[in-house]
């Protein structure tokens, strides 16, 4: 896409996302109380399990394949143990069907390579994750807004897809307790959804990143296992499932994995042999270790941590916020979504709480594919304890209160 | 770049090279002498330090780190120590100019991503590396055939490139004992090779992957080196130097790194950020930890090894071989080029030999990036001892001289 002198001579406007991870890289400072990054905490990992998981691979004669190239596909008894986990949540499928990519993010960045050629539209949610932008802007799509109220009609989208100079090829989204905004899409949305999708004949991506990470409410079906539910099979359908180990069991051993119809399987699989052969053979077997053994109750214990973490900046979000700001109410993930009144800038507000108030956040700007709504920010709730929540809203509720009065005066 | 209903119609033409793998994954069968995999040895791995590296990253407080994200450009420790094991090979550069990648193969792909334009060409050697072909290929280029006896002008590469629809974008080759030859370019050839690439305006890509594996002969800079002795700092040059631990160290960790001018290095980190975050965590600081404790003692060993089994090749294709046959004589790394008369077809002669003679290799057209020159194979000598090497060797010299005749007559 470059030539030589380009790169000394051009910056990338993909550079702005990174800016503000860079940015925010900063803030891991000890004395800033940080709702910015949207990782899991480390104290919750399972390392002992992943100690012993390592150790006995060395024990045996595995230690040869384990260090060894291997199929690109994924270690087949880790896509066993996938095949039986997504049985519970309504997902029949073969091993045929899962494809280990290293992180959902790598999903991400093949499922734009697949399905798009410079011009062509992604229907994405307005927020939605900022690595999923970054991922696809790689391929220089256009994105249109992915709304599921049913205002928009198919022919709609498809317009606007030509007037943009190429077609619709996907629609993404994360549906359970999304990333940046802590919502659920309800069943009907999601049936909606495929609805659209069998319309404009178009891939759908679920980003179920979050998906175990639920503290209350009923669990609402992946939209891949209602579509499965409709067709009949999985090869009937069209919802590729992202999934990650990140947020359950820890994200520095890059293994995450895709289910959906077979012969889309087999092209991914085709690439990633072209990109980077296979994902980390040691870790997927540790991975397929750890899970076996621990899954339900490594779910249970970040469930019971994060739920009270989430529980405890409900309630300093309603103790201290000013009456204009709102707020999402999220059953599962990591996030909470602010809105501040109209007028007011998350970028600055962030530039200022760091500097008085010593409060971090992600302005919610970033995760607009336009780069619209400056008056909204993310919250992180999975890293900070529950006293470190209380003080950091009750400082930033104070400093919004004090620019809401401002803005007014 | 596909819809949806593409995947279920069409069939990619790189399919080809990867059913010439699945072909050869059959033949890993324990009745079977393979040359065909060009894999290290599992038996060589430096297990008992893998081992103890992973089990003192739980020991401490190392664990949590070792189990989270990190950063886009690799663990530092690592590159800190590839910045001291550059100095001995002639490039001095800083952690600045080093990148880690998942393989070198991740290297091969994003380098593709950064450069080509469907359309673009390539320069690429006539056979040259499966891998990187699969690699660029998904970006759509168009190949010429890089040659350094300085035969073509540099304007005859531009008009060929213009006439293909692009430009030409980067020069690529494996320098030090290439997979699939095993041959090594000499000093001159590689400062015709820069020299090319100063006249193109175009990037030099330096697979480095065999480099350490040297059993005899004087070591040749490499092109990088070579560069930086010229222009008088790393920030001047041209030349990405790809290397890899997976064949010194192992493959199954996907660690491998790329040293370049610092602009590029920002450029493929921003890329690997939007593609798949970072590199294993934990296994870039086991890397880390075993490169810095046992990288000279490990090199020696395989050293050894690998150069008392290509001994063995070469004095046993001298012993079985028939007069009208040639091949390479490598200096290093894990392969021997063997020409067949003209008219014989190295796929059929593997037909038959797996059926009769119970020995593989891979057929050599593979390698060429317009499936020419039928007429050749590559063997590997990697994971055969000196007794199976020489068994086979005999059986194929057997069937060679028995084709050999068939034709004549």
């Amino acid at each position: 896409m470059l030539n030589w002198e380009d790169i000394f001579a051009t910056r990338s406007s993909r550079m702005r996302a990174s800016e503000i991870r860079e940015l925010l890289k900063l803030l891991d400072r000890p004395d800033i109380i940080s709702f910015a990054g949207g990782i899991p905490d480390p104290a919750l990992f399972p390392s002992d399990a992943f100690r012993n998981a390592y150790a006995e691979i060395f024990v045996g004669d595995q230690a040869g394949a384990a260090l060894q190239y291997s199929v690109s596909e994924g270690f087949l008894p880790l896509r066993q143990w996938l095949v039986g986990e997504m049985a519970t949540i309504g997902i029949a499928c073969t091993t045929d069907n899962i494809f280990i990519t290293s992180g959902s993010q790598q999903a991400l960045d093949y499922l734009g390579k697949l399905f798009l050629s410079p011009g062509d539209t992604a229907l994405v949610g307005w927020p939605t994750y900022l690595g999923a932008l970054q991922a696809f802007n790689a391929y220089e799509p256009n994105y249109d807004q992915l709304t599921l109220s049913g205002n928009r009609t198919p022919d709609s989208y498809q317009a606007a897809a030509e007037k943009a100079g190429g077609a619709v090829k996907f629609a993404y989204l994360s549906a359970d307790f999304a990333n940046p905004t802590g919502e659920t899409v309800d069943r009907a949305a999601r049936e909606r959804l495929l609805a659209l999708g069998d319309e404009l004949n178009i891939a759908v991506i679920e980003d179920a990143a979050y998906q175990s990470l639920r503290y209350d409410g009923e669990a609402v079906p992946p939209i891949l296992a209602l579509e499965i539910a409709q067709k009949g099979s999985i090869e009937a359908t069209r919802t590729l499932y992202c999934g990650s180990f990140s947020k359950t069991l820890a994200p520095g051993l890059r293994v995450g994995f895709v289910v959906g119809a077979a012969p889309v399987i087999r092209k991914l699989v085709l690439m990633k042999q072209a990109a980077d052969l296979h994902s980390s053979t040691i870790n997927q077997m540790v991975v397929a270790h750890v899970a076996t053994r621990h899954f339900p109750a490594q779910i249970a214990k970040i469930r019971a941590a994060y739920g009270a973490r989430r529980d405890a900046m409900l309630a300093a979000l309603a103790s201290y916020m000013p009456a204009d700001t709102s707020w999402t109410r999220p059953q599962g993930g990591m996030f909470v979504w602010v809105t501040l009144p109209e007028g007011m800038d998350g970028a600055e507000l962030l530039a200022r709480s760091v500097e008085t108030e010593k409060v971090a956040f992600v302005p919610g700007q970033a995760f607009f594919a336009d780069r619209s709504n400056a008056n909204t920010l993310r919250l992180s709730f999975s890293c900070a304890n529950e006293q470190m929540i209380d003080e950091g809203i009750k400082r930033l509720g104070r400093l919004i209160a004090g620019s809401v009065k401002a803005l007014a005066a």
